[in-house]
C-alpha cells in the first residue's frame, strides 16, 4: 500500500470498523478477477458499505486522498469493467451489503431499489405485487441493480422494454467529489437542464457509483407461449417480424439461429432435438405473452397471426408451444449455444448491433467476408434480430491452439468484425459496454470529437480520475494498453 | 457590431452568400423577440444555412473568431431560451431553411427530419405513409424539430409515448467547436460510452446545435373517442387513471380540470355548454384511441372500463363522445382554459411537475397554501395528471394592475410555488425548459451538486461560451440577471 493508500484505510476502519473495511487477501481475492478469468487485478483493500452516506463518505475522504476506487456490482460484466487496475492503486468497493428494496409501489408500477440488489431478487419481489421488472439475463442471479444501471443492460426482453435505460425512472449516485446526487424521485416530466440520470446510466461508475434506482414495472404475465419458425434467410425472418409488430404488441422475443448452430447444439448438448421436422436455413424462435386473463391466449394469437405468414411465403414450417414445458424446451436449444459452441474449439464473440433493417445482410455478409478474410474459420450469428443485436461469433480453424490463436489471428478478426459493424454504421457495443476490453477499440473507431467529447466529460466530473480510473474512456490520449 | 463580428460576418457573407447572412435590421427584427413578447434581444446578424455543414462551418469560424451563436427554431418556447442577448454579443441562427425531411422509413417506424422542419409537417408526412409522430403542442405550426428535441417537447400524449427523449431514435448535432456529432443511425442497443445524444436532448442549444434527428413513428389513428367524467376530487381521478391503466394501454390523454376553471371557460368563451349536467368538483377529460380497425372501439372501451368505476364510486357521472366533432368539442373546452383565464386578469402559470402519486395533494393542498399566503389570489391547477405535470395558475386579486402585480407579488409567487415543487421533490420545469426565465430560480432551487454538475457538462463542451450563452446555466457563479 502507498503511504496515501495506508492512511485512508485507517481512517474508513476506525470510522466504519471491519464490516466495511477488510485487507484480508483471502477476502478480496474473489473479487481481483472478472468471472470468465479474462482480467486479473489488484487491490489492497475490499470496501463494503452499507449506505449511500457510507459511499458518499468513502468516496469524499478517497477524493481528498488522491486514492482511486473501482466500485463493483455482481462483478458479472463481460468487458472487464469492475477489476480493478493491476498495480493495486485503487481500492475495490463492493455494492452487495446495500439490498434492500426501499419501496414497492405496485400501483404506481415503481420500486426503489439499492445498488446491491440482485436481480432476481427484484424479480421475486415484484412477482409478490403482481407485477414484474421486464429485465433479464443469464447472470440475473449474481448480477444487481447498480451494475445493469451503470452498464445499461440489455437481455432477452429489449425488443418490447428496451434496455436498463428505458426501465430507469431515477437514480441516486455518489459522484466523484462525494457528493450525492439525489435523482430517486420520478418525475415523468422534468427539463431541468442537462439530463445526469441519462448520463450517469451506461457510464460504467467511471462519473459516479449508482447507489439506488427508481425502476419501473409492469403487469405479471399470466401465461406465455412460443412459435418456433423454419425461414429460408434472415431477410425473411426480419419481414416475419414486421408483420407481427404490426398486429401486436405482445412479442418479447425474436432470435433467429442459422441451422448449422442449431445443428451444434443437436449435436452436443443431450437430449435435445429439433422442433421442425424438415430442414430450414434459419429458424426462428419467438414468444408472445399476456398479461391479462381475458387476452387471446398468446399461442392462439401467435397461431393466428403466422398464418398470412405461410400465404406471404414468410415462413416454411412453424410449430406451437403447447405447454410452459414446450417453450422451455425450445429456450433450452437458444440457450445452449453458447455452450454447444465452445465445445467445437476457440472462437471470438462479438456483442454488436446495427440498425435492425441491415442486420440481414450484414449476417450473411459479414459472416461470408470474415471467412473469406481468414480462411479456415466459421463466422455465424445468432440472436436478438429485433434489437439489431447479434452475437457474432468466429471460430478458429480446426486445430488452432487456443491461447495462440486468440493473441493473433483471434485479435486481428475481432479488428475486422468491428470495422465491419463500423462500416454499417453499427455498435461495437451492443450491451456489454467498453471497460477495459474495448476502449482501445472504441478510441480507434470513433470520430475524434466523439472521443474529446467523452473525455471532456470525464474530465468535467472527475478531474482527478478517482473513479473507476482506465475504463470506459482515457482522461487523455496515451501508449495504449495491451 | 464589434470588429469580430464585422469581420465574421464579413466571411460568412462572402462565402455563402446573402441567403444565409443578413444584416437587414428588418428582416431580423421578428426573431428578436419571444413570441409572448417578454424577452427581447438584439443581434447584428441573422445567419440561415441550409445544411449542416453550412452549421459546421459557421460555428467554426465563429468559435475562431468568438463570437457567440444563438440557435433558434420556430421561436414557440415560453422561456426566453431561443432570444439572443440584448447586448448583440452574439449572432442568431435560424435552421428554418433546414427543412427536409431526408427519409421516411414507414417500415421501420422511423422519419429522419431535419432541424427546421415543422411538426405538423412532419404529422401530415408520416400521415401519409400510414404512420404517425404521436408529439403534439399547441404551437405544432411552427415549432420545429430541432427546437422540440433541444427542448426536450412534451405536449399531450406524454402519458403514453412520453416526452420527446422517447421519441428520439438519433440527434446529428454541431458541437461548440464546429465538429459534428453524427449520432442519426437507429441503433435499439448501443453501449459505446456516455450516451451523447441523450445529453443534447433538453441541453436548449447550449452543447449543440441540432441539425437533425431521427425519430419515432407509430400507426396511425383509426379511431379516437372521449370521455368526459365528474368526479369528487383529483384523488378519486388518479384511482380512475389507475384502474384503466391497469386494463388498458389505449388511453392518450388523462386531463383534469376543477370545477371553477370549467365554469370559467364556459362563461367566457362563446357556444360552449358543460358536458354534464349536474355539478361537479373536478372533471376528467380522458382519450383512448385504435390503431387497428379489428379493435374494440374505443368508445365501446370506454364505456366497458368505466362501468366498474361508477360501483367502484371512483365516477359521479359520464358521458361518452358520439362522433368525431364531439370528441372536439370535448376538447375545446380543454384548450379554452387560458383565453378564458386570461380574460379574468393577470395571472403567473407555471408549469411544474411533482410525483404522479402526488398531485392531487398538490392540487389541493398547493392551491389552499397559496390563496392563504397571498390573500385574494385565486390559485388553482388544471392538465396532464398522469404526468404529474399540470399547469398551476395564480390570478392576481381583482383590480391588481397587470406590470405591477407581475414584477411584485406575481414574482414572490412564482418562488412561493416553487418552494412547495422543491419541496414535494418536483420539477421547477416540467415541459417548457429554463432558457433564461428559471435559470436564477434553478440555481437558487437545485442542489450545489447539480448546478455543478451542469456547470462542468456546459465547461467541457463550450470552454468559451459560444453556443447560447447565458441560457439554462451560467458557466460561472456571477451576478444574478434581474
Amino acid at each position: 500500500m502507498t503511504p496515501a493508500q495506508t492512511n485512508l484505510v485507517d481512517t474508513l476502519r476506525q470510522r466504519f470498523g471491519p464490516k466495511v473495511v477488510t485487507t484480508d487477501a483471502e477476502d478480496i481475492a474473489p473479487w481481483l478477477t472478472d468471472w470468465r478469468g479474462r482480467y486479473r487485478g489488484a487491490a489492497p483493500a475490499l470496501l463494503s458499505p452499507g449506505s449511500t452516506e457510507e459511499v458518499a463518505a468513502i468516496v469524499a475522504l478517497a477524493a481528498a486522498a488522491g486514492v482511486p476506487i473501482v466500485p463493483q456490482g455482481g462483478n458479472t460484466g463481460m468487458v472487464g469493467g469492475a477489476t480493478p487496475p493491476i498495480d493495486g492503486s485503487a481500492l475495490l468497493l463492493s455494492t452487495r451489503r446495500m439490498n434492500r428494496i426501499r419501496s414497492m409501489l405496485p400501483q404506481s408500477n415503481l420500486a426503489v431499489a439499492e445498488a446491491g440488489v440482485i436481480l432476481s431478487n427484484l424479480h421475486a419481489a415484484a412477482g409478490e405485487v403482481g407485477r414484474r421488472f421486464p429485465l433479464s439475463l443469464g447472470a440475473k442471479g449474481s448480477a444487481t441493480i447498480g451494475g445493469l444501471v451503470s452498464t445499461n443492460a440489455g437481455g432477452v426482453q429489449v425488443l418490447r422494454f428496451g434496455t436498463m435505460r428505458s426501465l430507469v425512472a431515477g437514480v441516486e449516485a455518489v459522484l466523484p467529489d462525494g457528493s450525492v446526487h439525489d435523482g430517486l424521485v420520478p418525475l415523468k416530466k422534468d427539463n431541468r437542464g442537462y439530463d445526469l440520470t441519462q448520463l450517469l446510466i451506461g457510464a460504467e461508475g467511471t462519473l459516479g457509483i449508482v447507489t439506488a434506482a427508481t425502476l419501473r414495472l409492469y403487469p405479471a404475465i399470466v401465461q406465455r407461449a412460443a412459435a418456433w419458425v423454419g425461414v429460408e434467410s434472415p431477410h425473411r425472418a426480419l419481414e416475419l417480424l414486421r408483420m407481427l409488430e404490426a398486429q401486436t404488441d405482445t412479442i418479447e422475443s425474436f432470435e433467429v439461429i442459422p441451422a448449422e448452430t442449431l445443428g451444434h447444439v443437436l449435436a452436443h448438448v443431450p437430449g435435445t432435438r429439433s422442433p421442425l421436422d424438415g430442414a430450414h436455413a434459419w429458424h426462428v424462435l419467438i414468444e408472445s405473452v399476456a398479461t391479462d386473463p381475458a387476452a387471446e391466449a398468446p399461442g392462439a394469437l401467435l397461431e393466428r397471426l403466422l398464418m398470412p405468414a405461410f400465404e406471404a411465403g414468410l415462413a416454411e414450417d412453424a410449430v406451437i408451444s403447447a405447454s410452459e414445458a414446450q417453450v422451455e424446451a425450445f429456450w433450452n436449444l437458444r440457450d445452449s449455444i453458447s455452450g454447444a459452441e465452445r465445445a467445437l474449439g476457440p472462437a471470438m464473440q462479438h456483442d454488436i448491433s446495427v440498425p435492425v433493417d441491415d442486420m440481414p445482410r450484414f449476417l450473411i455478409e459479414g459472416a461470408a467476408a470474415t471467412e473469406r478474410a481468414f480462411p479456415g474459420t466459421h463466422a455465424s450469428g445468432f440472436g436478438h434480430l429485433g434489437d439489431g443485436n447479434v452475437h457474432f461469433h468466429v471460430r478458429a480453424p480446426d486445430g488452432a491452439d487456443a491461447e495462440s490463436w486468440y493473441a493473433g489471428e483471434g485479435h486481428a478478426i475481432s479488428s475486422f468484425v468491428y470495422d465491419m459493424v463500423v462500416a454499417a454504421g453499427g455498435s461495437i457495443s451492443a450491451e456489454h459496454g467498453i471497460g477495459q476490453m474495448k476502449r482501445d477499440e472504441l478510441e480507434r473507431l470513433s470520430a475524434p470529437s466523439r472521443i474529446a467529447a467523452l473525455r471532456a466529460i470525464k474530465g468535467a466530473f472527475d478531474p482527478h480520475n478517482i473513479l473507476n480510473p482506465g475504463k470506459l474512456v482515457s482522461l487523455a490520449p496515451g501508449p495504449r494498453t495491451p
